[in-house]
This record gives structure tokens, C-alpha cells and sequence, in this order.
């Protein structure tokens, strides 16, 4: 679920068969999840009830109540969603965050089982996958990699956190912004600058194209920004040992300003030992990587996984039986 | 196992019931297995053979080959100690890096699931205990937290890692030496300074007794460094979302000196709705908990862990049958 759509899928063996998309109605929680109906029945209509649904939401989740903690970008607040949807479906439902899911989905579509992700977005969040499944602490309430500090003496944070230099603070789309118009309010004769005098802000977008012109002073931003991200990426390796890293969200499309950057520096401070056995990479799943997820979580949850080498379509696709 | 002494014990329950010792020797990797069989044997006279033995050692173990491999302290570099230790006993053995066994011995008696313990020493060593158990990584290399990066343009790592501003860079007995010393060249009235017109350098040990003296440029050494330290708990609060995040190690002996500054800063730091539910406390396990952990440990992996819920100490016994 994002901001302006509501996407159901099917989901077999970590593939995406079928899709069916709806708008999303923000009015409040009953519209919201009267949507979600609206796009999984599409799906029924076409294949049958599913034996399970999975959920990814872009909002914090008590996962073991599967309800949502907190919800800033939409209005699922407070709302039991696994308890509403299996009312509504009258299958078994699991929630979780959008950012776990795609990170599963990663790990399930690359072949690995102990994988990192970072998503870079307005904020930047991420998931850890252990032993091919997701690790959400003691409390169920997911792996903030975003929010580790790596720069104790570094701004603010922007998010719902009272953290100074996390990683969210120096390399999410919001920290951009910041350095981006700062920058330009320093440096008028750069294009940077010339934003800044047109909007008194530089946004995001802004300073991508002003990079991939060539302008110095946004190339200098998205270099500090590159080798941050490797600073992180070097803290994971180091306390996670993972196989893999993939660096993903909206932010990641513009990967060509920053991600060498990243993999230059954090191979330059991570362990030899472990960062010789880990993979950095960017995220593969794409657009779908959500939908995915959800899929691989519900198959995970309710398809028959006693005995994973024999398993067949039709025992346990993940949505869809 | 130390530099000084090997010691053995029996567990049952987490609870250590018999203990032997034997002086270390260190002048080979044969003369050490001696010491060890030595300390064993001790113990096999008196309870009869083990179900199996768990053996914490100051290196990097390769979890899965039962291998140690890198050992700074003791010549056991690149010994396959669990095969030799088998074909001493004719019991299973199971080897671990000592910081994990006191994590776990940490978890198994204080009765929390998930826990992050962080070791100062002379480095910043650690363990995390996910469900009970330890977590090694993906390559059985395990979790190394004392290199997290949290300020990235901090000091150089002193130990064997190419990093900056890590935690060991910051919190740990060399990095407090490092800071001592430098403190004490600089501000020649204080006590370090004193310290340090007389060796050219200032210990740890001195600095300590300094700051309990009420020495300010000791105090402010130490106020850092549980900032620091609160801040590299703020970040595995976020992350790793534990019960528990237990302080101790060498270092932790000087508490009174920073930990209620550590505390004070991951407070502040922390997300809020992970930091009210997690405890941060000092270490209880104390001396004995690299041997209570590796008592721990064989219990996990040789003792009758299939229904937890109906062990005895006849069937499960950690490291004696």
C-alpha cells in the first residue's frame, strides 16, 4: 500500500502471477481497508480464496497483534488490520512492514537467508532477514537500521526520533533536502543555488538532476551522502555477517551519484573477514518487491513449510490455494 | 580460558556446581589442550563423563568447523579445537568466542530471550542472544558490536579492524589509555598530567583511580566515553529491539564512573517505544559467565532440547551426565 494506490497480488514460490491494482481512499481507516477488499476480491473472482493473506504496510507494526503502532502516511493508526481482514476474507492474515516485506521478498527472489536491506526514501528504513526469515527483535516491532547512530555529534534526526547523525539523518531523501537547500543557500552561483533563489528550497529531485549535470556542489552532497551509506553498510557487515546488502527505495534510483561511493567506503572500514563473504548490491525486487513479500511472509505463515524440499505449487503458494 | 588461568566447571540449569582451575600455558597449542584436558579431567574424576562440553576461548571461532580463526591472547590460532578436544574426551564438544557464552550465561540467568551484551575490556567485545540463542551471522563468525561505527570521523579502531569511530575506538580500555595519555600531555596540573610526566603515558587503571579521586579532566574522560556508550546502545536498542542490553567486561568494573551517563544518553536517543521496553543494566553474571555460557551452550546443542518445558537435570544437564 503506498500513498496513491493499493496493490493485491498473487504470490507462488516467490513469484508474482497475477496483480490487481486499486486507488487509495485516505479518508480513514474504514475506506482504507474497504479498498484492500476491493483489490484482493478482484483476485478471488479470478483464483479461488487464497490460503492466506499477507499484508505489507508502510506504517510501524505490532506484528505478534497484527495491528499498526503508528501510521504517518496513512490512516491505519491504532486499527487491528489482521483481526478486520480475516473478518472480511475469512482466511488467515499477516501483517507486517512494507520495508520487512521487501526485504524478504530480496532474499527469497536472490537465494540467500541472511540478508540486509536498506530502503532510502523520504526516510530510510530496512529489514533484516535471518535464517530466510524476518527478524523483528523481542518486541515484534521490526529492526530500525534506519535509526542507528553514526555520527553521534551529526544533525537531527527528522523522523519520530530523538536521535542525532542516525542513518536516517544523514541519508534519506529528507536529509537531502536539507543539505541540498542549505547548500544552495551558500553557494548562489551554483545550480543548486539558483533553486534555492528561485523557491527558497532545493528538493530532492532538484539535486539529483543538478548531480547528473554535473553541478559540484550537488555532486559534492551526493558523494558525502555515498560514503555515509558505506559507514552503515560497514556497521551491518560488521554486527549482522551477512551474505548480502541491498540497498533499495526511491532513492536508489538515482544510485549512480552515490552507491560506489558506499561500497568503496564501507569495504574500506568493514571487517576483511566478513566483508570478503558479503555481497552489497542493489535491491533486485523492484516495484514489486512489497507484493512479493507479503506473499513469501503468508507462505511462510500458513502454507505447509514442515518439510520445505518437498514442496509443491499446490500446497503452498502463498496466497493462493 | 584467560591468560592466566584455564578453568572448568559443571552446569546444570545455567548454575555452575563444581569448578576446577589450572594455570594457563601458553608456550603452544598442545601445552594449552593439556591444561584444558588437565582442568577436564579434574572434574570427569569426580561427576563421571559429560554429555558434552561447551568451550568459550578469547579468539574468533569459526563456529561451524569448530576452529579458531584469529587468536591474539592464546596460541590457539588456526587449531581445529573441537575436533582435538573430541578425540581427548569421546564426548561432543561444541567451541564458542568467550563474549558469547557470558551473553548467553547472561540471558539463561537472568531468564530474558533476547539480550545484547556489550563486554569493555581492553577492547569492546559483545554477543547477541536472539530466542535463546546466540547469533553468529551467516558465517558463524558472530556479531561483532564493538565495530559499529558511531561517529564516523572519530578515532582510528585500535584493534584489528580498519575502521574509525567505532565503539571499541571509543570505549574500550585502550581507547581510554589512548585518551588518558593525551589529556594528561595536555593539562600537565591535573592528575594525569602528573601520571604522565612520570611514564609518558597514563593506563587505564590510572585513570581511573584519578576520576575516583575527583581528578575533572579524568571525570570528563570518563563522562565521554559513557556517552559514547549510550549512544552504541541507542543504536542496538533500535536495531536489535532486546529485553536487555547487559554491560560488562573489565571496564564495567569503574561503573559508577559512566554508566549512569550511558544510560542517560540512550535514553535520550533511543526510539522511544523500543527504550520503554528494554532494561539496560550492568552485567550479573560476573567471573564465572564465560563458563556458565559454554555450560549453557553444550546443554543447547547436546542436551534433550525437544521438549524444554519437561527437562530434568539427569536428562539435560549441561555438561554432565
Amino acid at each position: 500500500m503506498g500513498g496513491t494506490k493499493v496493490a493485491a497480488g498473487v504470490v507462488d514460490d516467490a513469484q508474482l502471477t497475477d496483480e490487481s491494482q486499486q486507488p487509495t481512499d485516505l479518508s480513514g481507516p474504514e475506506a482504507l481497508l474497504d479498498e484492500i477488499a476491493t483489490a484482493v476480491d478482484r483476485l478471488v473472482d479470478r483464483h479461488g480464496k487464497p490460503a492466506g493473506i499477507g499484508v505489507g504496510l508502510p506504517s510501524q507494526i505490532d506484528f505478534e497483534a497484527g495491528a499498526v503502532v503508528s501510521s504517518v502516511n496513512i490512516p491505519l493508526e491504532g486499527v487491528p488490520v489482521r483481526e478486520q481482514l480475516e473478518h472480511r476474507f475469512g482466511v488467515p492474515v499477516v501483517v507486517d512492514n512494507d520495508a520487512n516485506c521487501a526485504a524478504l521478498a530480496e532474499a527469497s527472489v536472490e537465494g540467500v537467508d541472511h540478508l540486509v536491506m536498506l530502503t532510502l526514501g523520504t526516510g530510510v528504513g530496512g529489514g533484516v532477514v535471518i535464517g530466510g526469515k524476518i527478524f523483528r527483535g523481542a518486541h515484534g516491532l521490526g529492526a530500525e537500521l534506519g535509526h542507528f547512530p553514526i555520527q553521534a555529534d551529526g544533525p537531527e534526526c527528522p523522523g519520530n526520533c530523538p536521535g542525532r547523525g542516525c542513518l536516517e539523518a544523514l541519508c534519506s531523501g529528507t536529509a537531502l533536502e536539507r543539505d541540498a537547500t542549505e547548500a544552495g543557500s551558500h553557494v548562489p552561483d551554483s545550480e543548486l543555488g539558483e533553486r534555492y533563489a528561485d523557491d527558497g528550497r532545493v528538493s530532492g529531485r532538484e539535486a539529483v538532476e543538478a548531480a547528473e549535470r554535473g553541478d559540484a556542489t550537488a555532486l559534492e552532497l551526493f558523494d558525502r551522502l555515498g560514503c555515509y551509506l558505506g559507514v552503515g553498510i560497514a556497521g551491518f557487515v560488521n554486527i549482522f555477517g551477512p551474505q548480502r546488502v541491498a540497498v533499495g527505495g526511491g532513492l536508489s534510483r538515482a544510485h549512480g551519484l552515490f552507491f560506489d561511493r558506499a561500497v568503496e567506503e564501507a569495504g574500506r572500514r568493514s571487517l576483511p573477514r566478513l566483508w570478503e563473504r558479503t555481497e552489497v548490491r542493489l535491491a533486485q525486487g523492484g516495484a514489486a518487491a512489497g507484493l512479493i513479500g507479503a506473499g513469501v511472509l503468508a507462505q511462510q505463515e500458513f502454507g505447509d513449510t514442515q518439510n520445505p524440499s518437498q514442496m509443491t505449487n499446490e500446497e503452498t503458494s502463498g496466497s493462493h490455494r
